[in-house]
């Protein structure tokens, strides 16, 4: 494991500020930008092309892709629900898109309003039209490992959606635990299966740590090979599970995790943690997360640097 | 890993008791250690013969070893620190000692007023007539992962003791985690080591979730074949790194995650928050553990039963 290359994508801005009411101006939208590429992050997920009357922290996110629109040595990704957000992240232009859409029946309605074969197709005519412009895509299953609304998730339901996205030319799979149910065993379970049925595919995993069990996941994960991996600075974001609940696997207690194991060295703890303080302060939330709070004593004590 | 027969051994009413100041009546103690049998546990420990003017919650243990002194399905553990709790524990019939020191000259100094050096040599003597006495004998080593005096500890030190221990006697090896500084790469680390030393040791973890990596560490030990973990109900019981912090790894998530994985079938997951809800109550304290909270959400969505 030690000479993997492991691929963290900071969500933050995004998970935070959906899940979070704070509208935060776009000065400080950078500054937090700023905080992760110091830390030695250079896969940033800048926001969402979502509704901005539903969500307003999204409104002018085209203003921050326009501003890292130029910058080389990072890779900015935009979410995508729909054609319409597709629309807008290509015209301010976005290089890398990350569609997404549930395996739950239930939550795909709920979220999107509409139902998992609509969203899925026209998710899958976007996909081939982003790679035609150049783009590199994502292809993201929401509720992968079971539904805050349904209960299980079938693993076969999980490689449809996944074989359409990557046959429409998604290079890689991001599974993602929407409310947090994964555990090593469903890990196993689900990436098993979607690799069996889609061996070419990489595959991402993006965790939620509302059962506390998203470390315990992305180390099943690791034996399983999987090197790439979601995180939000301070655990910030939410699980629509349960309110006040933690949200994404925080971004600094996941490479605290991967640094134990020799990985992911390129990147800053230290900075991470700075980073994380600044945005609880900036969302005005606690977060999730451990590191932040005991990351003081343990530079002291030697135990991390 | 799926045909692995993995022991749980609850620790909360010594755990729990000598981080809470609340003091348990012999009856409050015994409805917890049946809630504990109830929900399948047999590897059960009642508490440590340390000096009650120091731990008054620990005063009285007698009674509760006397009480189940009898019972032949379960194994009731005793920590002792030194002789003179070895004496009290032969006097009252206890048949499983765990016998327990630090591998931090600091800590050992701190907790136990004595060196290292001292309490080995006291602690082998104690093991060897344990033995004699027809005990089941378990050698523990605290701060095996780092220490929240000292910062790291060298692997050495810990074989050091280990070694020590099991030639005297002690068929089982366990690893505290004493302030939760272990991830899955010290886990690899110190593990592997030790198992280098010492390859007919069974060896058991006890963790603490200061960090949130416990579940993380369980993962990865599994992977490394190790079978044996201890838990406390509701994940009561301190952290002497961090005032609130969690304290050793929630029984109910731990069984939460093995059984995740096809492991620990034999516990019963909702007795086992049932145990962690009363833990909660008598010791009027939140505790760690996530499971609790979530199980009856998790169990209505057919997600646990």
């Amino acid at each position: 494991m030690e000479r993997t290359r492991v691929v963290v994508e900071e969500v933050g801005l995004r998970e935070g500020l959906q899940s979070h009411a704070v509208l935060l101006s776009l000065e400080r939208k950078i500054e937090l930008v700023e905080l992760f590429l110091a830390a030695g992050l250079r896969h940033i997920q800048l926001g969402s092309f979502v509704n901005p009357k539903k969500v307003p922290q999204m409104a002018g996110v085209e203003d921050l892709f326009r501003h890292y629109r130029d910058r080389q040595d990072a890779v900015f990704s935009a979410l995508v629900l729909n054609r319409r957000g597709f629309d807008r992240a290509l015209d301010c232009g976005v290089r890398a898109l990350h569609v997404s859409l549930s395996a739950s029946a239930t939550h795909q309605r709920e979220n999107a309003g509409r139902s998992i074969v609509e969203s899925l197709t026209e998710l899958c005519a976007v996909v081939r039209e982003a790679r035609q412009a150049g783009m590199r895509v994502k292809g993201g299953v929401q509720a992968a490992f079971g539904c805050y609304l349904e209960g299980p998730v079938a693993a076969d339901q999980v490689i449809r959606i996944a074989s359409a996205l990557a046959e429409a030319g998604a290079a890689e799979v991001n599974l993602a635990d929407t409310a947090g149910f994964a555990r090593p065993g469903e890990i196993q379970e689900v990436i098993g299966a979607v690799r069996k049925a889609l061996p070419a595919v990489k595959l991402s995993l993006h965790l939620h740590n509302t059962l506390g069990m998203a470390p315990a996941s992305v180390t099943a994960a690791l034996n399983l090979g999987v090197t790439r991996f979601d995180g939000a600075a301070a655990g910030l974001g939410g699980c629509p599970f349960m309110q006040g609940a933690e949200g994404n696997i925080a971004t600094e207690d996941l490479v605290f995790l991967l640094q134990s194991l020799g990985l992911a060295r390129d990147l800053d703890i230290a900075r991470l943690c700075v980073a994380a303080a600044r945005a609880r302060e900036l969302f005005g939330a606690a977060g999730g997360g451990k590191l932040g709070a005991h990351f003081p004593r343990l530079a002291a004590l030697g135990l991390v640097r």
